[in-house]
């Protein structure tokens, strides 16, 4: 391989440098990279090579970062990375202290906006558009933001569109069409846009109809013209209908290959500098140009490490491995909808990710994806429970916050039986500060009427869930966090836990740690260790299972036998655990001090786990330390 | 006026004996009932007055409580109620212990679903329709969501729109259209449903095309049903393309007059059982029958009191009245735009509701209100901020719940300088359990790079103002709550105000109380009573200010001077100040006993707001009752 282009790529001013024809090569050689460093060290995969041609166009056409792209979710934006100066940091990207996961203004002015949630790229766009317009002559107004068809199906999504053309605004959408979002896209719009695509069909009928016309022997050249008026008059109304963009006033071009790059930069060339809000229709193929990625795309969305040459997955899975979390869930869920045939599960758009496809494998009629659309998860959980059904519906605990006011109006105030399964709860690592799960106990506590628990373990996640699906047991939240539970030999009977109760993991003398969830582990052994370079001394362990309600006969036992409690959560510091036992010793009169363990007021950068363990001071050894100061001061 | 129709309606079942002309009399009756009653006991006016014949002739075509309804929003549902058991009850509507304001399932078995919020019907009606497939027998699947085109801009019921057509659901969605929300309807698609209306303009064109055709001595028998053919290959095609919802699989019948009770028998009658998810476009007028709000339906959502005769409305303002916190807002919220041209403003559908019409009126390039769209108005705020702006996005405490990701993701994250302006925080009245603004202190709190604040009175939220849109603030929150402050005379010129700092009101000896907001004022004024009547002793009053960051000298001040601590706020009790006095006092090692007053963990009801006041023990005996009990022991 000699020199690459891409190799003198330093900034999208040495990309403009190139010809029209020379792209095409710059694009394969980002391919090459992408697929070489991606196998070696993993991120979203299939979404980043969809937008190759895209991104590159963009940049050869557009002028950034005085211009602006906002990349929706902002998985797809690595050959843009690459592109804008960070090209020979690549191989650090997604590790700590190394390149962001998702766009951000923090690292580089050529990102536009935070990314990392889907839907926002409209809203966030049409606001720097106005905000240009507002400011003449300090900023420009070229602002392009490019949504896949998959995040299109979030409500923020449309509210954007629904307000773009009451603004001024010059902006261009890109809808990036590939008919997936993670995993294939679903819903009506989807079916909306795919009769977009065969509206080819339908020019062709046209086209046949004035040949018909003509064997009819009806278009005189003499009544010709009387009848191309009158088929403009229809074709003005019918294309101002036709399409749903159209219909909201906005301008629709397409739909165009996303990967014929040099017909891109034609296209845009052509639109950029049109007045008034734009859409362009493109359509790709998610994984584009690496077939094991175009033929399984969701399984390609972020795949790990892999060989590529032969492009097998490498997994690093023993047989004594314990779980994952979320394969816990999923199995126990199927398991529980063999026995009650009221369950069902919805998930916004995760099936792989949450591994509701288990259950949906054996149940396709009873398992509901709705796209991302995590409030209508929600609200529409709520429409089923409230007539009988017990929908387990899993959510990301950082997309949760997208359904806040679903889960307090919907749910919580009809007191409906929804089963909340809040998947990535508390750190997620690699995925950074816009998924970090660290908010969703300290806004689900001051709700009335909910049930809030997190298991210790694998095989209390599967108690918790066989008991929220008892009869009317009310909104019933249970978060988990990421990643692999503790033992590969979980699987036991169902056990209903009696709500509000925690339990005694071990006792002792010195001091009580109260834990909520897995991380109750870390507090686990780090006592041990304390203890044994601590002989005669002890410490005792409660798991406390729920937040709310939450066990008061353990509270008075921490606060009659201790003069110090910590506490343990995996989840922001303020709000949690640690606020709800404070509170609980305050209003009781209890003098012992309490000391919070959570993550810090602050968003968590990325990286791997251990090492955002260690950050947040949430590993073994904090806790050793935190023992030490109390116990030895 | 002899014995009404209505009188004898005591549930649906007797409207179904009368013939379906009877039904225009029902509609009068209804009516003239609803101007009477809502002229003395206020309530929501034009939207009920709009949808009276739509209500009737659901009633009479489907068959409740088996068949359900639900009312989006639920302002609407006047009618609904009254013939459903509780005309005789209509009279204590919104009254503390009477009929609630919006339909509840807890209330009556005729009301399906929970409503207060907008855009939930579709999600939930589908979700019920989903369920009673499943538990076939057990359900009917007969479910009508009504929805309004103001509450159509949300995305949580484009979301619901874009999943109807994946279930299996014959459910029926009536688009109830107005060209309104609460105030005048916004946004793209506004304009798409006013292209289907016109759509007869383009059926007339047809028409007339087919005469063009015949003049043109083009239509002879014999080649016409070539023709014909041909045309309906066009149509089918153009039909599904024409609309939106028939795009998305969802059979599209409309648009048919909503005032016509008997047509609209006749339409529901023939759709009621057609297979499948089906919408059907009503028009009706907001207001209709009651002149003055037909012309005004904005200032008529709501009017209060009213002379049925001359269609004054009774407004009870003396000159020396304090003014509405939404008006002090509102005020100076123009002031401050004069003054800088980077603020612009931003709400969903409230212009009226927060005062914003009057910098609106000022500077309409500035304003923003897009629709009932709440996560759009903060992201889309957070895009302008990000390009220099300052928005001032005012947001009622129980609507922000639907922008909570968009606070977090889209606004803190960057620490983009966005100010929310939080009105109706804290216990709202009449409104209820859906509006009362209970938890934004405690979801706020726990977001990182954020201000919390809410003004003492009407010169401290000018003055926070005025802070906020200094530069480089970052994301700022001011809280005030619905109703009137406490002084007329409060304009002074503006005062910057150091960000986490409180000020001490009164001195005192024996006890502190810590107060946040308005609600501070009502502990001054029973301290000032428990003073009077307890001679010798003191009670400091120190207004926190900002809840976030907290001023710790203030907290050290109270945890070094006093060995019991009142906190009050009108916001939940948990997760909020009390919280984090709690915390503050237990981290720092002081021994000081904190009593928290707050909104209890339930969902309050509705009522007069001095009622509610008490009930929530948050009104000045409560204050000096727990003085009393904390001195006293």
């Amino acid at each position: 391989m000699g020199q690459r282009l891409i190799d003198n790529i330093n900034s999208p001013a040495d990309l403009k440098k190139l010809s029209v024809k020379q792209l095409t090569q710059v694009c394969s050689e980002l391919r090459g990279m992408l697929i070489d460093e991606l196998s070696r060290n993993p991120g979203h995969f299939a979404s980043s090579l969809g937008t190759i041609e895209l991104t590159v166009a963009l940049h050869y056409v557009y002028n950034l970062p005085a211009d602006k792209i906002l990349w929706d979710v902002g998985h797809q934006a690595y050959a843009h990375k690459i592109l804008t100066g960070r090209r020979d940091l690549f191989n650090t990207n997604r590790k700590f202290g190394g390149l962001k996961p998702f766009p951000s203004p923090e690292e580089s002015p050529f990102d536009a906006f935070t990314a990392g949630h889907a839907s926002n790229s409209i809203s966030a766009g049409l606001g720097m558009s106005v905000a240009a317009d507002a400011l003449q002559g300090e900023k420009q107004d070229r602002i392009v933001s490019v949504i896949g068809d998959g995040a299109m199906s979030g409500g923020l999504a449309f509210e954007g569109l629904n307000n773009v053309s009451s603004c001024h605004s010059n902006m261009l959408i890109i809808l990036n069409d590939n008919n997936m979002s993670i995993s294939r896209s679903v819903g009506g719009m989807r079916t909306y846009l795919t009769h977009l695509q065969t509206s080819k069909q339908y020019n062709s009928l046209r086209y046949t109809g004035a040949k018909i016309l003509k064997a009819l022997g009806l278009l005189t050249e003499e009544k010709r013209k009387r009848l191309i008026r009158f088929n403009n008059k229809i074709k003005m109304r019918l294309l101002r209908q036709q399409n749903i963009f159209e219909g909201m006033d906005i301008r629709y071009f397409g739909i165009v290959d996303g990967h014929d790059v040099q017909n891109l930069v034609r296209v845009l060339t052509n639109i950029r500098d049109m007045k008034g809000p734009k859409l362009l229709h493109v359509r790709t193929v998610k994984g584009k140009g690496y077939e094991p990625a175009e033929k399984e795309a969701a399984i390609w969305h972020a795949p790990g490490l892999f060989d590529t040459a032969t492009g097998k997955r490498i997994i690093n899975s023993s047989d004594n491995q314990p779980p994952l979390y979320q394969d816990v869930f999923g199995n126990a869920l199927a398991e529980l909808m063999r026995m009650n045939s009221r369950i069902v599960g919805v998930t916004p758009a995760m099936p792989l990710g949450c591994s509701m496809n288990i259950a949906m494998k054996e149940f396709p009629d009873r398992c509901y994806d709705v796209g991302i659309a995590e409030g209508h998860a929600v609200t529409f959980s709520a429409g089923m429970a409230s007539e009988g059904l017990v929908p387990f519906c899993n959510i990301y605990s950082s997309f949760l916050q997208r359904a806040y006011d679903n889960i307090i109006h919907d749910v919580a105030i009809s007191k409906h039986n929804v089963v909340f399964c809040i998947d990535r709860a508390g750190l997620v690592g690699e995925d950074g500060p816009t998924h970090h799960g660290a908010f969703d106990l300290a806004f689900l506590r001051p709700i009335p009427n909910i049930i809030v628990s997190s298991p210790y373990n694998e095989q209390e996640l599967r108690n918790l869930m066989y008991t929220a699906q008892l009869p009317d047991q009310g909104p019933f939240v249970i978060r988990y966090p990421r990643g692999r539970g503790l033992e590969s030999d979980y699987l036991k009977p169902f056990m209903p836990i009696t709500i509000g109760t925690g339990r005694v993991i071990k006792d002792g003398a010195d001091l009580v740690i109260l834990s909520l969830g897995p991380i109750g582990n870390i507090a686990r052994i780090a006592i041990e260790e304390w203890e044994s370079c601590n002989e005669g001394k002890s410490i005792a362990l409660y798991d406390m299972r729920f937040l709310k309600p939450i066990d008061k006969k353990l509270l008075d036992a921490a606060g009659t036998g201790f003069k110090h409690i910590i506490t343990i959560e995996n989840g922001s510091m303020i709000g949690g655990l640690g606020s709800a036992v404070t509170e609980y010793m305050n209003l009781n009169g209890y003098s012992a001090q309490v000391h919070v363990m959570g993550l810090p007021d602050q968003f968590v950068e990325h990286g791997a786990m251990p090492l955002l363990l260690k950050k947040c001071k949430l590993d073994k050894n904090a806790v050793i330390s935190l023992i030490n100061k109390i116990l030895k001061s």
